[in-house]
């Protein structure tokens, strides 16, 4: 591997929007590219967050206007907790409870939240005033919620089925590739 | 508090370059900031995680031109080598050992390191090849080296005595500050 931040430009922006298939072809390009990077080691906390970085270069690059790209973990303490994990983006809340806001219901639930409009959704936290949209997959490790993925835009209706797909993958991916019982 | 992101936000763009007393101002908002979250949690992650993105904020915020703000931490496993903790910026390396880069030398040699053009640097590892000037600071506990700052430039001597003085402090709140026993 050249320069570890080409992984992050390769996703260049077109100022277009994406055709379904472009956008899915795109979302592949950010599994593959997790992968890559996590076959060099299993640290949670470093696979964390290079695959934060991977979510914002890469949404970024579809001109899909987000404004968190990030993950919270199970707390090591408490298995209804979720704490902030590594993320790109401004500063956000530290605990989260199972079953408070979109990422708590994603961790109680065990199922993707896909968010159109945040200020429709009944018992949204809101870290910041200006997200619109949101989607939040679980990270399950031996069938449990240890994690998830949280991306927040800008503008409604940011996320669609492409997106949860995909992202279903990444938290697969996620769950395989590290070493959550060091962490959780 | 409000929303969190509002922590951020108060770093905001004036365009102009700031005077030493400006600077000075800013960096004991961003170290007071900092302060202010982790009385919240004493979660390593949740912690760096948002430092990061204050980092970024902040100096982003004094129009200086950083392209990577963020940690490395001790493995858990190899008191020799520093692992990638949570950054704002492009993917990087995941691994550093003690004495390689600008950050492995701050942390063999516990002193902060501060490098107007790291094409000068001898034994640079490039994460990326448009950084152009570094300042990494060790963070220490119980007289131990426990991890780094590190921050990078797109312009050649981004940084100077004033972050120095300004990011030992914000060095020395994070390590009195978390639970480093739990990782490392």
């Amino acid at each position: 591997m050249g320069f570890h931040a080409e992984l992050s430009n390769q996703f260049s922006s077109s100022n277009q929007e994406l055709t379904k298939e472009e956008k899915a072809e795109t979302l592949e390009i950010l599994v593959e590219s997790y992968k890559a990077l996590s076959a060099d080691t299993k640290n949670l906390i470093s696979n964390l967050a290079n695959a934060s970085s991977l979510l914002w270069f890469c949404y970024k690059g579809m001109n899909i206007n987000v404004n968190w790209t990030g993950f919270y973990i199970l707390d090591s303490a408490d298995d209804k907790k979720l704490v902030l994990a590594p993320f790109q983006g401004k500063v956000a809340c530290q605990e989260i409870f199972f079953g408070k806001g979109v990422c708590g219901t994603a961790a109680s639930s065990s199922e993707t939240q896909l968010v159109p409009n945040v200020h429709e959704y009944a018992n949204h936290i809101a870290c910041d005033g200006e997200t619109k949209s949101e989607i939040v997959v679980p990270i399950k490790h031996n069938g449990k919620v240890v994690g998830v993925i949280d991306l927040d835009c800008l503008d409604f209706s940011g996320f669609d089925e492409i997106d949860k797909l995909y992202l279903e993958q990444l938290a697969e991916a996620i769950a395989s590739s590290c070493d959550w019982e060091k962490y959780i």
